[in-house]
């Protein structure tokens, strides 16, 4: 499968929101999410991770997919807008598609330190999910091994915040630019 | 996979919360959602489905398991406890474990009329987010094919909201009491 082109072909483009929803996060194509699972399985299974971790609820489905093919288990963070429980490790981030900010967190009861931990999320804008999965997981005592994105908006930037981390980062396809409301891969 | 064992196994159970979130709705593993995945579409198959619906975030997993199989797309609806877009076709829910609503709701351009639609989700309780989710489908003008779930807390009695309306409903597992913290199952 070209998932360039795929993707290409069905986005919707409006300034720079990349609209992917009748595929990929509210109406979900289960085969290109299979296709999905494996490129990022691929990416994986050389950094033996021992968990995929990601944030509900458009991570859920690319990390899911890509956990099947790795035979390992999957997490994703719980989202709370309104104060959740609080058993748990948290971070705030400012939402930019929402306009608001909101809290992740991952209970320790299922996740053991001392794991291998990879972030996996449909998109990287910003980078501030990411960031805070990454730190969540590294308060929990586990190895941040680096995330893997389904889309990078390359032209935003937010590779930088991770790599600045010492988090690798890798996509499977990659927006260079969406000028005219055309995608154009980098 | 002995589904009722690994559940009893696994729970922790508190009252009348059944407590999965070591391995379906929080950390998620992924053998047993593809086990989960192939019994949703044993019941879905003989109905002939073009969609599965469900509702983020828990029902994602599922959903998404049992569509791979059945080689047909899945939608999830999105939660707002903000306001949210207002292109879509919407219904409150009021949660009982988290304490105040939210809405869920389908844009129209995600789900086109006439379709079979059969509504999958982790669990049935009181069936409040299921109705959501039926009405919504047969709002947009799709048919309704009735509801599956992976865990039916049958003593809660939901089941019959559906029924009600017309809707068969179908779970993979029906735990008929936890008296005493233990899971007793139907």
């Amino acid at each position: 499968m070209d998932l360039e082109r795929y993707i290409r072909e069905r986005s919707s483009v409006n300034g720079d929101i990349v609209n992917v929803d009748t595929f990929l996060n509210h109406k979900v194509d289960a085969a290109l999410m299979g296709v999905i699972g494996r490129r990022i399985a691929g990416i994986a299974a050389p950094l033996r991770p021992d968990v995929l971790v990601t944030a509900e609820a458009s991570g859920i489905a690319p990390a899911l997919s890509a956990a099947s093919e790795l035979r390992i288990p999957m997490i994703y963070a719980k989202k709370y807008v309104l104060p959740g429980p609080r058993e748990a490790v948290s971070r705030e981030v400012a939402s930019a598609t929402k306009g608001f900010e909101y809290t992740i967190e991952i209970r320790r009861r299922v996740l053991d330190a001392g794991l291998r931990a990879l972030v996996v999320d449909d998109f990287l804008a910003r980078g501030r999910t990411a960031v805070a999965l990454g730190e969540i997981v590294e308060d929990i005592g586990c190895r941040m091994l680096g995330a893997v994105f389904v889309i990078e908006k390359g032209w935003v930037g937010g590779r930088h915040l991770l790599e600045d981390r010492g988090w690798p980062v890798w996509s499977v396809v990659n927006i260079a630019s969406v000028e005219g409301g055309v995608i154009q891969f980098g």
